[in-house]
This record gives C-alpha cells, sequence and structure tokens, in this order.
C-alpha cells in the first residue's frame, strides 16, 4: 500500500521538524493522543484498527505561510502529515496510520468573503461561527453535519457527506454546492493552486490525501428562520408517511426531516433526561426544521397522520437558548444511543428514491431488535428525494455486521461502510483513477495521510493508457 | 346551468347600481368591451364563444368599503358580478357570460405586510409591483406567470396556475404556498371572513365563483439576483437532456427552465426580431433562470450536453433594461407564436414524473409538425420533479384538437383543456363538492361569474348524504 514507514525514524524525523520551526505552535505532550483520534470508537472495528494510533506532534498553524513552512519542512524530512480540522469523523479520516505530523487547520479559520449564494473561507472555520458571522447577510451554509458547532469546512469536505439541509441541496458532492477550493503542494517548496469545480471535488471525501485544502468557496443558502419541532406518534407507519409527505412537500420550506423508531428515543431519554417532554416513551419521533412561515402546513400534515407536536421552538428561542434538536440528528442520535447502550454501532445506508419508504420499512421488519431504524430525508445526487439511514445496530460479530450490511445492498439499499477507514472501502471499493492522479500531482512523495488511499497503491499501473479496474490489494494490518 | 339571466333587465338593473352609487369609478363607455374579455382567443373555441360577450358597466373600487358597496347593490338589484384583475387568463375566466358588473380590482393593490417567507396584499397588487415593493426584503412570490408585469395576485389564485419559480415550490395550489386569504360574500349586507388553508384553497382556480377574494396571505421565496440565459441546441434531444439535468439538480439554485424545441424558436424571432442572436434560427433553445452564483454550474452542465450560451444576462442587467426572458416563457411564448402565425393555438400538459423527458420525445415524433415542443419544467403537487407542456397546435377543427388532446391522455399525460371556459372542464369534468358548498355559502344568490361552475347547476343533488359524482349536464351555448 503506502511505502513502508519506519515509526522510529519518523518519530525522529517529526522532531528535527519541530526543532526546525520554533516559531509555530507545537503540541508534542499528551494531548497529542487526543488529536489523533476522531469519533472512529463509533465503529468496533475502527475502535480496534486505530485506537492506539498516534501522531508524533501536531502543528496548529495560523497563516498560510506557517502552513508552507510545516510542510516544506515535512516533505524535506520525509514525514507524514495527516490534516485534521476539529476531529468530528467517524472513519478514522483524520487518524495517521504511520506516525508525523497532524496539520490542525482549525487556527486557519478566517471568512474572506461572502456574497449573494456564494461564500469563501479558511478551511479551518467552524461551520457554526461561518453561519453566525454570514446571519447579517440572511446566508447559511446549505448542507452541515450534526456536528456544525465544532466541525470545520475544511473537514467537511475532506471527509463529510452533507447532513441538515441535504433535503434541499443534495450532498455536498452535487454540483453547485461547491466551486473551488485553493489548495497546496506537499513538496520542499509546495505550490498553491486553486481548483475549481469539477476538478475541486477530486479532493473531496478524500480524507486529505490527495492534497491540503486551504480555503474553499461553496454554495451558500438562504438563512431562514427555521423553527425546530419533535412530532410523535405511537405507531411506526403513520411517523414514515408524515415525515416523507412533509420531505416531499414541494411548498413546505425546510430544512431537515428525522424518523428515530422505537427503541432510539427511549435511548436518547436515557442518555439525555433533558429531552423528556419531547420525546416520549414509546413513541416513535420526527424531528423537524421548518421555516416559520411554514408552521400552518407543519400542523396540518401533523394532524392528517395522526402525529403530535411535543416539541415547538422558534427560532428566536433557538438562538437565545443554544439548545437546538438539530444535535440529535444524524451522527448525534448515533452518539447518544452508543453512550445509553454500549453494545450498538451503526451503518450508513442510502435508499433508492421512490421506494425508500418500503425498503426502510422491509428490512426494520426484517431484522427486529438487531437494527433501530433512524432515517434522514435528503436529496440524492439526481435531485430526487429519498430517505437516507444511519441505523443503529446491536454489534456481535464483524461477520454478522458484514452480513447484515450484505443484506441492506442484497435489497437494493447502497451501504456506505462506516467501518472501513481506507477511501475506496466506504465506497464500494472503487479506485478513482482522476483521485490517484491529483495525488500524484500534489503529493509526490506520498506523505499525505499515508495507508488511507488504496488506488495509491497501484498509481502505477492506473498510469497505463486503457488501464482495467485493478484488483484490490490486501491492506496491511495495523 | 345558472339561473336564466335576462338580459335586457340585467342591462337596466345594472344602470341601477351604477347610478346609486355616483362616488365610485365606473366605466360604462366603450372600454366596457375591452375589460370583459382576456386571452381567450388563445382558444378558436373559446373565441367563438366568448368574444362577443360584454358586462354592462366595470366598477373599479379603491377600498373595501367601496367593494362592498357595489357588492351589496349588486346582491339587491340581483346584477351578476364578474371579478376581473388585469384580465391576463386564457380562459376566459372574466369573461362574463351574463353581463352586469366587472368587479376590476386592481385598484385595490396595496401590499400589507411582509414577513421572513410570507406576505399579504391585496387582491389587485400586480405581481410584479408587490416583488419590487419586497425587494429590500430580499424577498419575492415564489410562482409567478410570465405575465407577471400586469397580473394581478388574486387573479393569479382566481385562475392560475403557477409558473415561474413552480420548479421550486410546485404550483400555487401545493401546500404552503398560499396561507389564507380573506374574502366577502355576495349578501345585501355583504359579510367577510378569513379562510385559512387548506379551506381558502377551495376559491383557488374557480374564477371568482365561490366568494370575492380581497386579500392574500401567500408564502415567499428568497429573492437571489437571478441570471438570464439562454442555450441553443442543434439537436433537440441534448436540449431535452441538458434542461432536465438542469432542472434536477439539487446544487443549482434557479427559478425556471424553459424548453423552446424548433421551430419555435424560428416563430419567436419573426414576432421578435430583437430576440436575434439569443434565439437562433434552426436552433432549440432552453431559457434558464438560475442564481447568479450557480454560472459555474450551468456553464459545466451546458458543455457536458454539447450546447451554446446565446445570451447571458446578470440580475442587474435585468433590472436595468428591463428587458428579460421570461416575458418569452409559459404563456407568452404562445402569445408570439400565434403573432407569427395565425393558425395556431395550443394547449396544456403534465407529464408524468419520470416518464416526462420519454413522454415529451415520443409525442413529439408522433405528431411531427402538427404540435410543437414547449416544455416547463416543475415540481408537480406531490413535490416531484416533471415537466409540463404548453404545447403549440396547428388548428384545423374543434374535432381534430380534441383528438390531439385526447392521443395526449391515452399516452398517459394528463391535459388541462384550454378551450374550456367551465371551471371542471379544465380539469376533467370533476365536481367538486366542497368547492359548491362555499358558493352556497358566499354566494348563495349564485350571481358570482354565473354559467362557469358546472357544480352549482347540481347543487341540490350534491347537497344529498351520500350523493354520487353527478352527471355531467349539457351547457347553454352562448
Amino acid at each position: 500500500m503506502a511505502p513502508a514507514f519506519d515509526r522510529t525514524a519518523v518519530a525522529e524525523r517529526t522532531r528535527v521538524v519541530v526543532t526546525s520551526l520554533p516559531a509555530l505552535e507545537w503540541i508534542t505532550d499528551n494531548r497529542v493522543a487526543r488529536l489523533s483520534q476522531d469519533f472512529n470508537w463509533f465503529s468496533p472495528v475502527l475502535k480496534r484498527q486505530l485506537g492506539h494510533q498516534r501522531a508524533d506532534a501536531v502543528a496548529r498553524p495560523r497563516t498560510e505561510a506557517e502552513i508552507c513552512a510545516v510542510v516544506a519542512a515535512c516533505a524535506r524530512e520525509g514525514v507524514p502529515i495527516t490534516v485534521r480540522g476539529s476531529g468530528t469523523g467517524n472513519y478514522g479520516q483524520c487518524v495517521p496510520l504511520h506516525g508525523g505530523v497532524i496539520l490542525d487547520l482549525s487556527a486557519y479559520n478566517r471568512l474572506l468573503w461572502v456574497k449573494p449564494g456564494v461564500g469563501r473561507a479558511q478551511a479551518g472555520i467552524r461551520l457554526g461561527d461561518m453561519d453566525r458571522q454570514m446571519r447579517d447577510e440572511r446566508q447559511e451554509l446549505r448542507c452541515v453535519p450534526s456536528t456544525w458547532r465544532s466541525a470545520t469546512l475544511g473537514g467537511l469536505f475532506g471527509g463529510g457527506f452533507g447532513g441538515l439541509g441535504s433535503i434541499n441541496y443534495g450532498p455536498l458532492a452535487a454540483r453547485g454546492n461547491v466551486l473551488g477550493v485553493r489548495a497546496i503542494s506537499v513538496e520542499p517548496e509546495p505550490q498553491a493552486i486553486e481548483l475549481r469545480a469539477p476538478e475541486a471535488m477530486l479532493l473531496h471525501h478524500v480524507y486529505g490525501c490527495n492534497g491540503i485544502v486551504l480555503e474553499l468557496e461553496v454554495g451558500l443558502a438562504p438563512a431562514h428562520p427555521w423553527l425546530e419541532a419533535v412530532v410523535s406518534f405511537d405507531a411506526f407507519e403513520p411517523a414514515l408517511a408524515f415525515a416523507d409527505a412533509l420531505a416531499a412537500a414541494p411548498g413546505v420550506v425546510k430544512k431537515g426531516v428525522t424518523l428515530l423508531a422505537q427503541p432510539i428515543p427511549d435511548l436518547l431519554l436515557k442518555a439525555v433526561p433533558v429531552l423528556g417532554g419531547a420525546l416520549q416513551p414509546a413513541s416513535h419521533a420526527v424531528l423537524v426544521l421548518v421555516a416559520e412561515g411554514a408552521e400552518d402546513a407543519l400542523q396540518q400534515l401533523v394532524a392528517m397522520h395522526g402525529g403530535r407536536i411535543t416539541l415547538r421552538r422558534c427560532a428566536a428561542e433557538v438562538a437565545k437558548t443554544q439548545r437546538t434538536i438539530t444535535e440529535y440528528t444524524w451522527n448525534h442520535t448515533t452518539l447518544h444511543a452508543i453512550k445509553a447502550d454500549k453494545s450498538l454501532t451503526y451503518t450508513q445506508c442510502a435508499f433508492q428514491s421512490g421506494r425508500h419508504t418500503q425498503q426502510a420499512a422491509q428490512l426494520r421488519a426484517h431484522f427486529g431488535d438487531e437494527v433501530h431504524t433512524h432515517l434522514e430525508w435528503i436529496r440524492n445526487l439526481e435531485g430526487a428525494l429519498t430517505c437516507s439511514a444511519l441505523q443503529l445496530i446491536r454489534y456481535s460479530s464483524d461477520e454478522r455486521l458484514n452480513e447484515i450490511q450484505q443484506t441492506y445492498r442484497d435489497h437494493g439499499v447502497s451501504i456506505a461502510n462506516p467501518h472501513a477507514f481506507i477511501v475506496e472501502d466506504g465506497k464500494q471499493g472503487r479506485i478513482n483513477p482522476d483521485v490517484v492522479a491529483m495525488k500524484q500531482r500534489l503529493d509526490p512523495l506520498g506523505l499525505l495521510n499515508p495507508g488511507k488511499l488504496r488506488g495509491w497503491a497501484v498509481r502505477e499501473q492506473l498510469a497505463q493508457p486503457g488501464h482495467a479496474q485493478p484488483e484490490l490489494v490486501t491492506l496491511p494490518r495495523f
């Protein structure tokens, strides 16, 4: 796979890098362990593979000059670089497999400019900070994970998918959501380039393996005042029908529709008692964000489907209290559920648009108590409404976990496997030669997050004209 | 159908009404003929049936008190009332069949208030004026016809469908687009009531037959700076594929996608020579409005499908020149095409989402030169992307026109028949008992736009519990 790195030599060369740049903010104490990890512990598989991995030092640069200085030094010394935002990823994206330097970009975080519908910022900006700074412009990010408070824009681009707002704009990968990036190469004299979409998207969701993204230019959404509500149902079917109808309704402006079927609300009540009332024991919960002007329409749909509004918070209340139900959706659901029941893990599914509610209901019946249904409505890359799922799974063994995921595939549901830390393994093993060619261009020495990109190991084969899709290679175990 | 009105008696009683209210603005001269008509002449069928119809007088009230005074006087005298906005409808909605008074609401036109996502205005406000007054709030109407410059909000509600913007919000009838209306009854002492959605929607597209709408509260959209472009193609198939891909792309913010297949661009060039360059002889044209921030994405899609951008106007240019391609879409296309070729008429189709491009291509091949393809992309009531069509038809006879429309239906395409002036006849003849009950409530004397609502003739039958869908009755010929 990656060139073998001698751990002792890497540690020694990292010390040389650190020493050579005394003006930078370096972390070399026991905080390095925490800064080498993310939320990969959601997966018992990844936790076993990655939990012990750590870097030798963390750099926290504040300017492009400082970033280039670290990168140049690492290139000269042959030290692996793993780029990190806030470490809210779930796939071990920012866990270094061969030590070296963590390039923590969280202090490189300025909002550069905002125009109608487009904004540009440095990679380390927190999503919530960016939204806050654009509030007077009445604009906001189009799709954000539930970790928006701490997650960075660069991290979302480098290892994320989308989230709240994807019900309108699809995943971050959909054309128009990212307009361009400024990236630098890993070389003794780093080169900066501006890449525009679609070329810029070759760096998306590649875990920082094929270039260091410094700035991002992204499409923005109008910032509506969002009303947050929880709608509770006694039975699963009407909850599913309500959520799908609300998600589809073209005249009802919304940002998120989440269905937490039983026993998930009960698990959340255990982990977060303050949710009492909003979530009701033995009830299924639909968490929704709609524009305040859509409240009448929401109430009509709730009544039509026999639901009960068990929480209602207007935008001003959310802003004032800083309490938001968005932090119980997407992978925050996973986080809180695992807190309540340590035997749980999860997987990520993409249903087929048009068959999505049927597939969700069928698979819920199929697995019974072994898989808990958590659905998030989105538009897919083609703009069709569907729901994706972050199903909670009672873990028993790796084999059973794979078997469950395979059953989903057998039902025509795609799986984005969150128990793999290799870029391609989360994506059905497909190698993208253009992604590898970009790494050849921006990381010719193979120092960026080594061991995460399967295509890099077979890059010579990929460079042949008319090459076939390469065989999957066996990875070293860590 | 309607109670028989003696034309001479109606004329006489109208004179009594006019004389009794000398302080009002009345029109009784030869302008009454024009104010009794709309664009029903797009249809040779309607032109023959309605072209000679006129009212006896037109009232142009400025206040609710003035409106109530006219209505009360008409109720006392038994004079028919036909409500009118700007007369931009195509179905003879505001053409009186039994004389009487035209209630022209175009001077009752104040914007009442605007909140984020919701606005309220008097029925006679012009759509373009409302948008202009909301510009500082960066909000605009969600879906407007191509006649937005002159058409009124009340007219859109009373006899319209949607239009530009329906690609995002669906038709005006979709839940959430209209929140409520204030209406008055036709009685010697008119009663005002506030109706909220969904009940308010019983007055939508009923041609002012079952209540007089004075104010409307509607959902608003964020006002993006819209870039206008024409993309030209040598062949139909790539134009169709491009338009569909652009319409579907979830990350590309847009307001309208229109496909004018040959020979429509050639017809428009003949009628509107200033379009030279933007429209190209023998080319198929896709007219698009996208957010300025989406220009990169637009260019990518154009290149992928082998199109040429033959017109590009940024929002500032459109605002400055007041020239906009929106006035060559929807039924403005029909208007200009008929100018160039008097033998043309049209029909309105709703394709099945998912099969829409296939159906459009098949029917284009089926009819050859007899039907010209004009497609408008929208979301339907359920939120699914589809295209509707305002196909231009070479008129030969009523029988052939019906035959063509039947062929569309046989292919699974719905027709909203624009050659019928009866509410139900444009909607597959279906009578809605709730619409009729609303007329019983707000127009117990049957004075509103008599002869347009089929269900009114069978209201006693409808009032029976458990009644069946009534038989269609034969209408009097005018």
